[in-house]
């Protein structure tokens, strides 16, 4: 029986960095709680994230891609919002009768800890806490970021006539997650790759502060996410379904058609939905360039609530992904 | 099927208090994350506590209690550190087939929230984030507070010759779930109020602020815990086993013997421990009890590292607690 304070030392408190002022730590892990020491003048942009076993990611899935994904999905909301991310909080629960033995089980979390320390290290992000429990497998992530006031993207800034833009490309998600179902598991294919280890944009959110009038990130899927956007802007949205930027081999693993669907109605691709003025389009893109880094409009926001498309087609039964869904794989 | 979105809107946000610059908030819930105002010049103070059903708390513990307690666990870490509490995040992990039907489903989510809300506004503590997924019952709460830099209470800060004193009493956690595991279920009886609805000593932190030289909360039980802060302090310690503040009811219920045992190596307690010098603590008691609260001095550090006490029991195989152990009451 593996002990939680042993865990801990082990796979994340000698992981860590030093007390130092750089990343804002002023006492670490292993006390009852942790001293931060935020920059002057900054505001804090906090936010939480659940990932559950057989809801948001397959049980089979490596412990890798767990650890990842588990950060990933947290920092992609810091990314929506603009933020510098500073640092997380990680609660695991994890249960050890899922392995025939200690060592199992200690395989499995040495590879979850390289998961996801090597995206928070990738983001400059300090492990400030963490807890390990007992139960079904399940990581809720808290992270922290800071943004100088007033320049946090939200998703009310909307505007009519501001032009839709998504970073990247859609569609992996659910096209990974249909791979998955099919037996793939070949982590170096793009698509799984999509789906398992996606890479929240934190540089691109940061790069938008200034130009987007609105930004969220597309964890629900395209249609149910504007939606979020589309209310709190109260603006509708004409969508051109031609124009959305299709992830790689999604057309050729699904078929053009399914590959459409997918980018409009699969989630989990936690790519920036971002409107900005039609004048910032071009500066926003070459901001976004230098981070290797496409922005394609896909759309224009207008009065009329709502959304349609170019082409027609009936968009009314979006109400968002279910991520995984509860099926064991 | 309850909706996450309808969940969150009708149980959390909509208690949610206002975006305003007392609490701290400059956009509330409903974006991708919050944006919040740290104090000029203070340290933040983050951890994070996950309750699991059947490991933390018994499944059949009111709803009421099971938010209450997983809230008050987490704010006890912030009362450790003499921290003021000003923000919470809270991940609901939540099984809905657990339930007959919808209503009974709403029942319990309504009694949940008034639990969490009514503690948490009893300590000025602004709901900052949260998550809705489904799976096994599980509650990860982040609490952040506030601190003057160099007044927070850590562990490490014990010398030889300091007292050792415990707020309030000790062996409820313990005794309360002896009785809840013998069928008890008035939860106006004494004990069981102290296991499932304990009271973080948040405003006994704040007044131990200068005076105590370590402090850490009793969660694993006195003796697990006060191995923490020895080991962090490189202290050893005499104990008074006698002088153990006993709480109500306790001696009644399991007799004097298993009384003292309890106070001893039962958790759940979430008093505070704490270390002063000898001429500090008529202060503080002085301080806790305008709080209405006891400061009862147990024992003594020394140089001598290990842990004996006054009538020489062994003391040598207490591990920790651990909590409600995974079994089914």
């Amino acid at each position: 029986m593996l002990a939680e304070f042993d865990l801990i030392r082990r796979y994340f408190m000698s992981s860590q960095e030093a007390t130092t002022a750089s990343n804002g730590v002023a006492l670490g892990c292993g006390d009852d709680a942790t001293l931060l020491v935020p920059q002057a003048g900054q505001q804090l942009v906090v936010s939480v994230d659940t990932s559950v076993v057989d809801v948001h990611f397959p049980r089979a899935a490596p412990a890798f891609a767990v650890g990842h994904r588990a950060l990933a999905v947290a920092l992609s909301d810091l990314a929506a919002m603009g933020a510098t991310s500073r640092w997380c909080l990680m609660a695991l629960t994890f249960d050890q009768r899922q392995f025939e033995d200690d060592a199992a089980a200690h395989a499995w979390f040495a590879d979850y800890a390289r998961g996801f320390h090597s995206l928070r290290q990738q983001h400059e992000t300090t492990l400030a806490g963490g807890d390990v429990t007992a139960g079904e497998l399940s990581i809720g992530v808290t992270v922290m970021g800071e943004i100088p006031p007033g320049e946090a993207l939200t998703r009310s800034g909307a505007k009519a006539d501001d032009l839709i833009a998504v970073t990247g490309a859609l569609g992996g998600g659910a096209g990974g997650l249909a791979l998955w179902k099919q037996g793939e598991r070949d982590l170096t294919h793009p698509l799984l790759q999509r789906y398992l280890l996606p890479e929240p944009r934190l540089a691109a959110g940061i790069a938008l502060r200034g130009l987007a009038s609105a930004a969220l990130d597309i964890s629900d899927g395209l249609l149910a996410d504007l939606t979020h956007l589309r209310e709190a802007s109260q603006v509708g949205a004409l969508l051109d379904v031609d124009a959305l930027p299709l992830a790689d081999g999604l057309v050729h693993g699904l078929g053009q058609k399914a590959a459409q669907q997918a980018a409009l109605s699969g989630g989990d691709d936690y790519e920036l939905l971002v409107t900005l003025a039609a004048d910032d389009v071009a500066e926003a893109q070459q901001r976004l360039a230098r981070l290797g880094l496409n922005l394609t409009v896909i759309g224009r926001c207008r009065e009329t609530l709502g959304v349609s498309t170019t082409d027609q087609r009936d968009v009314s039964g979006y109400a968002g992904w279910q991520h995984f869904n509860g099926e064991t794989p």
